[in-house]
């Protein structure tokens, strides 16, 4: 229930495991790779490891190039690669490949924190060893990763442990979700033995920050075994004999230079203060983190099904990539592959941060410092796009620039900022922090609520927003993006209300700084007369015959995509049509207007919302990994309980069965949050908006109970379904609560009878 | 009246002067540099030559792929560098930065067919030497291009002629409007001296095509003088040393692996063949096909503002330039110049052909053969995009490729279909060619007119063409744009009565052809039929408010572009703007609404057609140079006169007095060719359709007259216009015309009062 295993080595499927089982803990990355590597097949192991907001650059290059291309990309680079120790058993190689093990046994532990390799190998003389790996990347000092090997052997045991400074990052063939460019994006600056420690000090290759590793070995087995180091080039190759039995630690620190000023002393510091530090306190540290982690993040599942491991493991993916300060974020693939270059997008704030201002806020409000700190960059970019004012986010990055290097599902994307916008608001609304919004969270949502201004226009009486491309890539630069559209609507209420908001708080220094935040940004009430016009007047496209949304203006007279027998084979469509050719037809890779009514069903009414579900759901290619789960939670929503819980199922198991079949890639971080919304937006119902927090409850067919909670303006509430559905406010003030659409008073206890029937 | 003329050296123009300069027979195209180069000053010149339809092939990068992303570009790379030859005069170089030269004088003959330079310079001894150039590229024998240099001077002479076979084609910066990539595209495979002759076979770099070049140096002089030749790497030099007086004529032979299977042996083949022909058999049969030329297409003017040599200078450029076979076309720089990368657009058949047609024929026909040749390619890119059927012309090509790397502004502006087929379409009313249209003209229509059944949809009764761009690239990826679908109409109908078009005919031969062909490529009345529907229903987007057609189906609901000094001044947009935020506003790079109104009037009542040319100019930069001569000759149109002439004025001089201050890069040609359509088509108002052709002449303010011919129909007419308008029917049988609307008989000579007033 609290780990993922294999008991079976799939040598053709080591890849996908590097990528499910990484370990991190938000600052480090580590994928799942063998520290004995994979022997004599054709395994070329990824192995990389990666520290969050890290960046090189590379050029981007265009067959034409226009104005406003970003002309470079952000590229996370992987970092000395100290994963590797190969293992001589009397001077046999230990090769996995060559089937001499067995009793195989591989876990990801989600208390524990750890990951654990076990089996026994059968040298080529006939003896039998026993070996066993544990790794982790500390949760307690975030700068460690450790992995420990213990062997016992009756003969001769040689370890011969590396560390790689020579590093090149994947490039990949013509899959436009890969990056196209293969670079050697860290430089080695010093590779050395120092106090029987290897210190490694390197360098991002065009952006020259530095980034140090110092590892320590520690051998721990009462036989004295012996110890080499040799440097060669890149590699440091630490040699440790012994007999019988070996038990060896391997203590990797890591610095870099956006964090500490001098990332190489800052490291060996760190590797001298946690010097006399057992592994054993940083077993028990970690297990510590994850109990406090788990008692307010766990969804507990009573089922028959086997799915609360899987709920679990998609939870701790996002704890362990979530990066923990301003210096970074969660990138698509978290710090568990290369794919998409380790960049930033809006799944944070619509797919992860959802998540984690439930019960996490200070993890919340880290990812939002982020996005303030890379304000600067924001606006800079709105100047170079032609605008006035204001600030737009960039679609991909890591270092705040923009590096989209295709706009038309990119710069085009504007809805990032509402996106953000949003998130902050939301964060606004679980916290009622009135300090952060005024010292950041203003200043981000009346910068980007500006750019609704510098894009939008009236025209014939309403707002209208052209150009712009939804979150369903399968359809750009159109004119009334609905999705778009209703989140800057949202966006410029909240912001044009901003005075309102600060008019009746006795937070003076809250208050103080809002009022200095105007002054020096230049926002008054006139601009936000014209915010609140621009969102009365908001351009929603509806059609009056279908009953729907229209997820543009024109989208619904488009025709139909062929669905035909040869065209279904061809998937993903994005692999096998011109975008042109996909922007003609009506069909979607992920979920769009349904997207909007999850974030936001203030006004939408039921029946329009249902209807507009099922216009959608069968026109959705799910080509996207972040369409699923939104349909799902949409499925609860439209009391379609069943196809919710496939959508759920297809959701919880993306990566663990590789459904997109490039997991090897790195785990889909917005899915696997999305599947844990799943159960508390979908299953439960829960949402937050302006008017406080509800919930539609419902127990799925044959699930016992499921239970979680909620952190709510200095409340603690517990949401346990079962027969019946009960909430309990655990801490904190009394509150109104709408379930199943009815206000209810939250006080100790609220038992409701669960007496929901599918539709 | 025949010649542009240069009196003075102003060394800061070389390069503009350079494309002005060139000499080309539609063949070969030899830039205008200097023999002798530039001297001491850091001019680095351009001097490429070119032939016609030779292209390299280079990859694109982008910044993300997707499918149907062209992965190669096509290049036309500059061939070998015949034109280099340093002059010593008694050991001292003629270095023309020094400003020792006087009386200097520079030329292009129109009548002649041949540049000349000469100059007299002052040594530092204090002596003088008179030098002179001339040169040619034969139209004749399309495969030479000569060089003749005389020089006088009391003294020794030393001439160091080379043939560089080591040569690179310019990259460029940031300008989207030339190539990105700098690229060796030709490589030596040997360059020799044999038989006194230099032979040089060279290949292009990636598609390995062959070319050869074979140099006759010819001594002329009476005096004898001695000649070396010395091959040093990738240069051959030929030393000719005389004293008092040298004349020098270099011959250069030219051919490709395109056109010969062993053009190492044609090249070598032709230098014999030609070895006993005089210079001046080269000069009169040059004088010949001139002659002939001008005595067909030369538009006479009379008037005091000089016009006559400008337009007989654009005109000159569209016949050097034109493509004289099946393998080539018109490049939008023609022969002068490596902006666009030699890449043929729709300005040929939307510019160029519609002039050519008229008096050329031969010529009109060899440039729509080079389409049916690529016709393959068209078919094979559209299924490439995803099409079921059909023929999807690349918008950017030398091989029949599609080379666009950028395709909102590339592969989208699919009108290049509708383009395409009217310069078939028009081509037959001219000359009701019905072997040509069976056997050619037919396939190209109708596979092309496939694409709108592919691309479009019927919608609400309406036939619409969705996510397509218009020739105006400041809006893109739009809806229904009215020029796109005003050509798919009206190409729909002709394609849809091929069937009515054929029935008729007394041509057997032509009517089996057009059968075989409908059998072969599966074209049936059943499909003419649904073309039929399309083109009855095309929605052409109208807005009863303004009286006006709109650009799109969302144009006239963005807002206008902001028009301030600071916008202003930064011009052309696409050098500041990000495409998003031009394409969110009412602007236009050129004309396209008012373009759809030139080519195609039936059915368009007048008051629209005014009231749409009044609004979008007001809102057209004219960034791109093929707008200002539209704008003319629909101001023409629509009586406003004056207007016209201004337009007309700033069109004849665009590349003569570089006002888009990029004619360094090659002339353009487009804009050369709507130069002379701005009098023929404007001033003259003639228009050929499926009703026969017509006439508005006016003549403009201040000119006495001006007469020219046209070819229509086994006919040749004479338009001459001044005080009267007189038709001159040369040959041919009599034939109903219109003039200013009403329609009148042809027969000998016919006298129409010249009564138009401005309105």
């Amino acid at each position: 229930m609290w780990q993922i295993k294999r008991n079976k080595l799939d040598i053709s499927k080591v890849l996908v495991e590097e990528s499910l089982f990484t370990v991190g803990n938000g600052y480090i990355g580590v994928r799942g790779s063998f520290e004995e590597g994979y022997g004599s097949g054709d395994i070329r192991p990824v192995g990389g490891s990666y520290i969050n907001g890290l960046y090189d650059r590379v050029p981007i290059s265009y067959g034409e190039y226009a104005h406003g291309f970003p002309l470079f990309q952000d590229k996370q680079p992987r970092i000395a690669d100290t994963q590797s120790c190969e293992i001589l058993l009397d001077g046999e190689r230990v090769d996995l490949a060559s089937g001499r093990h067995f009793d195989y046994e591989r876990s990801l532990d989600f208390k524990r924190g750890i990951s654990t390799r076990k089996y026994h190998y059968k040298t080529a003389l006939g003896k039998t060893a026993k070996i066993e790996f544990i790794r982790l990347a500390s949760f307690w000092v975030k700068n460690i990763f450790i992995y420990k090997i213990n062997i016992e052997y009756e003969g001769k045991i040689e370890l011969r442990c590396s560390v790689c400074a020579d590093v090149k990052n994947l490039g990949e063939g013509s899959d436009p979700r890969m990056s196209l460019l293969e670079a050697k994006l860290m430089d080695n600056i010093f590779l050395k033995q120092k106090s029987g420690k290897i210190h490694c000090l390197m360098k991002t290759s065009n952006t020259n920050i530095r980034q140090a590793t110092v590892v320590d070995y520690r051998i721990l087995s009462d036989t004295p075994g012996s110890i080499r180091h040799d440097i060669d080039r890149g590699t440091a190759t630490t040699t440790i004999e012994g007999m019988r039995s070996i038990s060896m630690e391997k203590r990797c620190f890591f610095t870099d230079g956006i964090r500490f000023s001098d990332p190489y002393d800052e490291c060996v510091r760190l590797s001298e203060e946690y010097s006399e530090t057992s592994f054993e306190k940083f077993l028990s540290a970690q297990a510590d983190f994850l109990s406090a982690f788990w008692s307010r993040s766990d969804i507990k599942i009573d089922s028959d099904d086997g799915v609360q491991t899987a709920v679990r493991f998609n939870l701790f993916q996002i704890l362990q990539s979530a990066g923990p300060d301003k210096y970074s974020n969660i990138s698509a693939k978290g710090l568990s592959g290369e794919g998409y270059s380790g960049h930033y997008f809006w799944d944070t704030e619509i797919y992860m941060l959802p998540l984690l201002q439930m019960t996490q806020p200070g993890m919340a409000r880290s990812l939002l410092e982020y996005r303030f700190k890379t304000l600067p960059h924001a606006k800079r970019r709105a100047l170079e796009l032609g605008h006035g004012r204001g600030a737009s986010y960039p679609w991909r990055t890591i270092s705040g620039e923009e590096c989209s290097g295709y706009f038309p599902a990119g710069t085009a994307q504007y809805h990032i900022n509402a996106d953000i916008a949003h998130s902050f608001i939301q964060y606004h609304q679980f916290n009622a922090d009135y300090d952060f919004l005024a010292s950041k969270g203003a200043e981000v949502i009346i910068e980007t609520a500006r750019i609704w201004l510098e894009i939008g226009n009236f025209h014939k009486g309403r707002f209208v927003v052209n150009s712009v491309t939804g979150p369903d890539e399968y359809t750009a630069i159109v004119n009334n993006n609905y999705y778009t559209n209703l989140m800057a609507k949202y966006h410029l209420g909240f912001a044009s209300a901003l005075f309102d908001e600060f008019e009746d708080i006795e937070n003076e220094t809250a208050k103080a700084s809002f009022e200095g935040l105007c002054n020096r940004i230049g926002f008054d009430k006139e601009e936000a007369l014209r915010m609140k016009k621009a969102c009365d007047q908001m351009h929603l496209p509806y059609d009056e015959e279908l009953g729907i949304f229209a997820q543009d203006d024109s989208f619904l007279s488009k025709p139909m995509w062929p669905f035909s027998e040869k065209s279904k084979s061809l998937s993903p469509l994005l692999l096998h049509y011109h975008p042109l050719t996909i922007y003609r037809h009506q069909v979607l890779k992920q979920a769009d207007t349904v997207l909007a009514h999850f974030l936001l069903e203030e006004d939408i009414d039921e029946p329009s919302m249902i209807a507009t579900f099922d216009y959608y759901e069968k026109i959705t290619t799910h080509d996207s990994s972040l369409s699923s789960c939104v349909y799902g939670i949409m499925a609860s929503r439209c009391g379609y309980f069943e196809k919710a819980y496939d959508y759920f199922t297809e959701s919880i198991n993306l990566d663990i069965e590789d459904t997109q079949s490039n997991t090897k890639d790195g785990l889909h971080m917005a899915n696997c949050a999305g599947a844990v919304l799943s159960v508390i937006n979908g299953f439960s119902g829960f949402r937050i908006g302006p008017k406080g927090i509800s919930f539609r409850p419902y127990l799925p067919k044959n699930w016992k109970s499921y239970s979680f909670m909620i952190k709510y303006r200095g409340r603690k509430i517990n949401v346990s379904v079962s027969a019946v559905i009960k909430f309990t406010l655990l801490s904190g003030d009394p509150l109104p609560i709408r379930v199943w659409g009815k206000s209810v008073e939250l006080k100790d206890v609220l038992l409701v009878d669960n007496e929901t029937n599918e539709r």
